[in-house]
């Protein structure tokens, strides 16, 4: 068997190792247009910023490392420039000699990746605006970084690498700006998380920019002018262009392969495109969302690595086993913050037509009584009659990554928020609480399908009708210190001998710091006749972060 | 409806809590024979060793709170003499004035807890013999122990809050000996799990004995000298005992309710006695193992507060929800390390005549190319048919809990390895890898699963036959630092080279550091022809844990 591979890092590394296992006697040729194999995309921001000082530990493996333990030939500045499909072949250019040529194969594989978007803006091309894909991409960002330490770095776009970038930018030294087009970032979050971290970016001294469009570059002596569209221009050092990036199907286009409806390669579930000798793997790739089954694009390594296995699994072995498909579970570091999510956002969710509940929960990272606990914030969406969960985000500075773990398996195997409550984590004070942040979104999930809780949002709390009440039911001390306008203090402790003044309203709204004692209080409220009760989900504080 | 529930800790508060959110009007009290109700057990040992500095944290809720928040009764310093089930009447006695009262009840929930075992040894009873349970437990070693910072003090028994208070104790200044019958630390673990915390303890200076047993006591001037059965005596300032704990089942038994096989307090799936009005939770039950089905107590915190919860929903609302029994998931920090255990253990596997196979892997903690990156272990028992997943024990510096966490609900739910292999987690260098220890560990399973892998152990590596070979696959460098006795070096980058050298025996057993390069000499051995063919599960350094 003669296995030919078109692109050499996450996707088409991985699919060559794992061939190689499967079978010792393969011919198996990765082809790689740029220099490098192996390497670690995820970790170039860090390298840039200086956390990462060992450039060598970017590259797992290399072309001689591959051929000796692996008995693989990779070919670098060997670019494929088309596929004969008919005939099983395809044309490589070797970009150092400029020479053409041809090789044969039995089953193709593409790994060509997504490329960054460098929209046509006027100056999009001049010095000094960069994207970040490559360790060439790398080497030029820090190169020029490396004599504007003191300088003024603009990101445009605060996805999860601009913000990477952001971070790193500022780690050597540099004033940030951030211009982001829509009004959060990290747009795979709904906004009261994004929120969270836009407030922690700003504490940061970050300059953030919500809601601005770049509409243009000048030249500068020695730097960048960023035309914005409704603000004075800034003056750049360096630009670091993060807007997103499309999957790269030049050649598979250019092949006659079915592309999908977001315009990535089509595969199926074996990751065989329409060519059933050819596969493909990556980012270049589109797939059915599992939760909607909607086709999708997912940028993300350990999908290709998994993919990867797979579908050398299925050329070996002739289609054994299928892709699940991605839920699109991301997780960044933002200074001392992490914020990832998993599964479908509710604005998604909506766009899509999908009815879901949406409760947002805010627990300490570990016991409070040992040193060092945190807050966290998770934001379930589930749906209203099985409490199937259909997503999670959440957002804080210590063990967010296992609350995020643990959902995202949970979502996979289209689990139910019940499976939440029973969860039996790990519990010592170092680690978490007798109940886990994620056993309390599950009792708060649990409590709202089974209609012991009903909620109220904080884009809804200026839409209280008159003859309704909006309470304060923490203590009066955190009242006084800061409260939604318009609320009146019950403190939840003395709520029972306050009953029949509220009985002079046709609803209460309640409100807490987080939404445990705004329960409490629901809970009383309820069973002592009152009708139209409502708590705040996540309480002041998603108020407060979704105001600021 | 009047509820009476005793004990006022994990288990009765929180049934207490949670039965007034389910009914406003009921009337509950709670009775407690020491002075203190809703406190942190787990984090006695933390304030003992100074890490948790304010006492008033390990407080959760008072008498007071529980009256103003939630209009329930404590009575502290009341302890329950007897229960007359036909009357359905409780004993008690005000241990302040040594009064005895009865109260009636229309439903009475037991959470009393279990006891420490104090084996009837010559001098049990000696000043400066402690086992810590309770709040006043620990205030009498924290001010014992005041004076004799620097002195030595003597822990019996390694299990979980044994190596705590050891930690604990260290912490403080003092000399600490740690001694324990069995042949490791942390009987739920496997040895070589074990094996990897008995090291890390080790090196921080403590005097660890195993297979050492305690024969008495004798007085000292100032303190107690342990006599050892084995070896000579040795004189401590303070000695904790810490060998277990046994379920308080005296006023059940009295009261002729049902005790089951393992000495707890027998409940339904609905936590109920086997008196249909009495229902009981926590440490004081036992419960069928979901895993084994055979009937076992489980003395951790988190149960205790999810029984609590289920128990006051079934009281209320008419037995609705069944408890699903525990895993025993449980964790703890030594020193700098983090070792847990879910599931079941091969060694309980075994004794219980279930059918299971072993992987040992070790991984980053996250991506080596990220500071910070630490080894760590995980061991999954997994059953041979469908792959089922019996039992996970993970150790390591960062993110053992994360893992552990995920694999608990893995186990919980009855999910096999093929679930590990595509988890989904959250990627980003400081958290993770492209793939994930747990995926690695999915991975090895898997291929074992296919015969695609074959395993030996370090318990094996002895046994290996005259006609065989034991090969060292890491680099020549790695093997002239320290190999096992009798291994020849074959790197595997140069192994395809060597095959004819090693067709003269008859079988080859392969090691490599950690597995993996082991298992890439295994494929290639096993596709070019070699029929008996093993690698060493965890490798040289599982191998070499076992050997310290
Ligand atoms: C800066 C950065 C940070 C990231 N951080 C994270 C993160 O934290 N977590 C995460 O999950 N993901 C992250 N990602 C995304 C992740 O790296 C990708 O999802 C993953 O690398 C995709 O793998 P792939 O094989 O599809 O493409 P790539 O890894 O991009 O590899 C494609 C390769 O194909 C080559 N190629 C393309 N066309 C041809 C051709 N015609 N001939 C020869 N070679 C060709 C390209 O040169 C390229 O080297 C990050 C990406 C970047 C750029
Ligand atoms: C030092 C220590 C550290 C621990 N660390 C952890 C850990 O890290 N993780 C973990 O999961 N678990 C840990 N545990 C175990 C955990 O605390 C228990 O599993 C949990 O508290 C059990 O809850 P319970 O309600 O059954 O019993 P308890 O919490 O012990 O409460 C029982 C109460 O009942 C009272 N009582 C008993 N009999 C009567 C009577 N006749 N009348 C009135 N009152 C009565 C007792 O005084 C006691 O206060 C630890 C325990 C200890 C002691
Ligand atoms: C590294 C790379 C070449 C893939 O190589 P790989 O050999 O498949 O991956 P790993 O080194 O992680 O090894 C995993 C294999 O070792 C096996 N393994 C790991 N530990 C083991 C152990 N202790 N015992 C036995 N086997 C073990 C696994 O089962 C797996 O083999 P399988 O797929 O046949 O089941 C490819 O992933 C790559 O180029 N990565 C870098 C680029 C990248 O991913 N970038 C994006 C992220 S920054
Ligand atoms: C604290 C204690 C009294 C129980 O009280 P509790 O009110 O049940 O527990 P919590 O304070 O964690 O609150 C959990 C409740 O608040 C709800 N809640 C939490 N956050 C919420 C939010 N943001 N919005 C709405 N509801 C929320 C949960 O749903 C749960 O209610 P439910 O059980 O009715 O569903 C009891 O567990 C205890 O005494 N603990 C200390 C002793 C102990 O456990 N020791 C061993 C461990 S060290």
């Amino acid at each position: 068997m003669k296995y030919l591979i078109i692109g050499a890092v996450a996707g088409g590394a991985s699919t060559a190792a794992r061939l190689r296992r499967m079978d010792e006697q393969a011919e198996i040729i990765l082809f790689e247009k740029g220099g490098y194999v192996s390497y670690a995309n995820c970790g170039l921001p860090y390298y840039i910023g200086e956390v990462i000082n060992d450039r060598d530990l970017l590259f797992v493996q290399t072309v001689a490392s591959f051929n000796k333990r692996f008995n693989i030939e990779v070919r670098i500045y060997s670019e494929v420039k088309s596929i004969d499909t008919a005939q099983k072949l395809i044309t490589v250019t070797d970009l150092k000699t400029g020479e053409t040529y041809t090789e044969s194969y039995d089953k193709l594989v593409l790994s060509p990746g997504a490329e960054p978007i460098r929209p046509p803006l006027p100056g999009i091309d001049l010095d000094g605006i960069f994207t970040l894909r490559s360790v060439p991409d790398m080497d030029r960002i820090k190169e020029f970084a490396k004599n504007r330490r003191l300088g003024h770095a603009v990101i445009i776009g605060g996805g999860f690498i601009g913000l990477e970038m952001a971070e790193n930018l500022h780690h050597l030294g540099m004033k940030v700006t951030i211009i982001e087009m829509g009004n959060q970032v990290l747009a795979p979050l709904d906004f009261p998380l994004a929120a969270i971290v836009q407030q922690h970016i700003r504490s940061k001294g970050l300059d953030l920019r919500l809601s601005s469009a770049v509409t243009g570059f000048d030249k500068l002596k020695n730097g960048v002018r960023v035309m914005l569209k409704d603000a004075e221009p800034i003056d750049a050092d360096v630009v670091i262009l993060s807007i997103g990036v499309r999957p790269d199907t030049r050649l598979a286009q250019a092949a006659g392969l079915e592309l999908g409806a977001s315009k990535g390669i089509k595969v199926n579930e074996y990751l065989q495109t329409s060519d059933p000798d050819i596969y493909a793997v990556g980012d270049a790739i589109e797939f059915p969302n599992p939760l909607t089954g909607r086709s999708m694009s997912t940028y993300l390594a350990g999908p290709a690595n998994k993919q990867g296995r797979i579908c050398a699994n299925n050329m070996v072995l002739g289609n054994v086993q299928k892709y699940p498909g991605s839920i699109n579970t991301a997780i960044v570091k933002v200074f001392d913050m992490t914020v990832g999510t998993t599964g479908m956002a509710s604005k998604h969710l909506q766009a899509a037509g999908i009815d879901h509940l949406v409760s947002t929960t805010h627990s300490g990272s570990h016991a409070g009584y040992y040193p060092g606990s945190k807050q966290m914030s998770i934001q379930l969406c589930f749906a209203p009659g099985t409490g199937q969960l259909l997503g999670a985000q959440v957002a804080g500075f210590k063990g967010v990554d296992k609350r995020l773990d643990l959902l995202a398996s949970a979502i996979k195997r289209e689990s139910t928020i019940h499976e939440l409550t029973e969860f039996e984590h790990a519990y010592a004070p170092p680690f978490s609480s007798a109940k886990d942040p994620v056993n309390i979104a599950g009792f708060v999930a649990e409590n709202i399908l089974a209609g012991q809780l009903s909620l109220f949002y904080w884009d809804e709390v200026e839409a209280v009708k008159e003859n309704e009440v909006l309470i304060d039911v923490r203590t009066r001390e955190e009242y006084n210190k800061a409260h939604i306008p318009g609320a009146l203090s019950f403190p939840v402790d003395e709520l029972r001998n306050h009953l029949e003044e509220l009985r002079t309203y046709a609803g209460i709204n309640i409100y807490c710091q987080v939404g445990l004692r705004g329960y409490l209080a629901y809970r009383i409220l309820k069973q002592s006749g009152f009708e139209k009760v409502n708590n705040l989900s996540g309480g002041f504080t998603t108020w407060q972060a979704c105001h600021n």
